[in-house]
């Protein structure tokens, strides 16, 4: 017991903080995680699920490491209006292009693109966008292709806004994230957004590594050059996530059913209701897009984040639904 | 300061212990975590590079993030011979469901099989296997398969050693994955087996939990059935998880180039050479099956973890190869 007598004082005072703070991480943290959600249904409801699950020897206690939550990314952790943030990304890339592609010009979608003007482009439907997809997400290198993204995101701006897209994040769901985490939770972005698009920046943004990403995607090859093994992105679709295609890509990259569940569209219903669906506690949350001054109010009607059938279920069952305009006192 | 006073010092002397062992945890511990290996260049190989990437300050090192090491399964964490440990799981599972299919009698290859008659069955090559496993594997939910592998896991045995198969770990290569893990790696398998026969054991028996599980795949089809959402298992294969198909499966799965690779067979060639190829610190090492006493001894002629291309190119570019003889002092 004679060695305490030489442990400078200083240096417990420090080993005391960092019990202190050991001990904390063990159960739900206070509201304050949450400074950008009002007192309100939702907050309640978060920290509600999160002390249920996180409180030892209770009857709904889940183990760390089954604390799997996972989350939409366009327009539940970022902002997804006037169109997808990749869409903006793609049709930069397809003017950076042109000088290499001169059929453009007569080519549609990219002829009227390159006029500038998009909906006459995206007037295609779902084809026009696979075409300018894979006209700009392929025929590089993964390397190659995460440098061209990185560029993007350090300096592109919203149209309207004028923000980098990265400072288009939601403050109140980065709150949630780190929340949860506090909590022994892992947390996912399950998105229908590029799976290569999103794992250069969600690091730094959300704290989420990539390889707790998971998206749409498309085919890549491997194949040595110059004695240097490469991947190759091709241009053909490998996995479209978004709606059905939600639940297959968790199970198929998290083996496990999250118990927790946040998007704001239709596309993100399966996800919710394959979360619901398991034994024990679970949570499923709706952002509901309502605050037309500091964002965008949109909807059953919406062409972008489309929100009506899971509107309904989320009434029915009882999951949560936050009222942006209500519920946050900040938005970005 | 005078708060000190009242903490008892029993409580502080835990603290001690705590701390000291955070402290521990920060650098490389001693070779005393590796007590199957004999001493010898592999053991030393590992523990070199493990100093050399947690070395605080130093040129090698790497941020705990990306110290990513990926496992080959079969025949590099647990033994492959004298079948694959997944066909045996297979053809027991023939045997099984033989009386609902009457049709079998007369079909290869499970005529062969239900006869007793391996060899027979296999002469069929590759069609034959995927035959058996999507007979085997498919048309039950992920649910059911689940439930499945894990009876089968706790209850059969290998026909020789009458062991467990989960008993038929590699010793010395549970202590590299702690070893890696105390060094604040984050341990993957990317197994040619199949992704869904891996995760219901590998975290209670290897560590790793199942999103870090990698492997080959069959498709999967959401459906709600009696209100419940289910994932239903398809015949039909999603992804093989075998030579370059290794690579393509680490980026889709981690996005993240691992920093180690180990592995056993040409099989795991791109792996490690994909591996390799990243800058800064790379450790690839193949496990070389040469015990035929304790184990088995096979290499370049095998059919099950043919070692040929991947024994040559280690030989050329100085990857670790061990020697099971020599190098373990324990096996299983």
């Amino acid at each position: 017991m004679n060695r305490f007598g030489v442990i400078p004082r200083l240096f417990l005072f420090f080993v005391a903080i960092l019990v202190v703070s050991f001990g904390h991480s063990q159960t739900a943290r206070s509201d304050d995680s949450l400074p950008s959600w009002n007192d309100g249904p939702s907050k309640r409801a978060i920290v509600d699920f999160v002390k249920k699950v996180t409180t030892k020897g209770g009857s709904d206690f889940v183990p760390p490491a089954e604390r799997i939550a996972v989350f939409d990314n366009d327009g539940t952790l970022w902002a997804e209006q006037p169109m997808y943030f990749q869409l903006a990304f793609a049709i930069n890339r397809v003017k950076e292009l042109a000088p290499k592609h001169p059929e453009w010009k007569d080519k549609e979608p990219f002829a009227s693109l390159l006029k500038g003007d998009v909906k006459g482009a995206l007037a295609g439907g779902e084809h026009a966008i696979l075409e300018i997809v894979m006209a700009t997400h392929a025929g590089m290198t993964t390397e190659e292709f995460e440098k061209v993204v990185k560029d993007w995101v350090a300096t592109a701006k919203h149209p309207t806004t004028k923000r980098l897209y990265t400072e288009m994040i939601y403050q109140p769901m980065l709150e949630v994230l780190d929340y949860l985490r506090a909590n022994g939770f892992k947390t996912f972005i399950v998105s229908g957004g590029g799976i290569e698009f999103m794992r250069p920046w969600t690091e730094k943004v959300y704290g989420i590594p990539p390889e707790q990403v998971i998206g749409s995607s498309i085919k890549t090859e491997f194949e040595i050059r110059n004695k240097n093994p490469v991947l190759v992105r091709l241009p053909e679709l490998n996995f479209n996530d978004d709606k059905k295609g939600k639940p297959i890509a968790i199970n198929q990259h998290i083996g496990r059913r999250p118990i927790a569940a946040f998007g704001n569209s239709d596309g993100d219903l399966q996800m919710l209701q394959w979360t619901a669906a398991g034994e024990g506690p679970r949570f499923c949350l709706y952002v509901h897009h309502t605050d037309v001054k500091r964002e965008w109010a949109y909807d059953r009607k919406s062409h972008i984040g489309k929100l009506d059938k899971g509107l309904d279920e989320a009434h029915k069952k009882g999951w949560t639904v936050v009222d942006m305009k209500k519920e946050w006192n900040r938005i970005f």
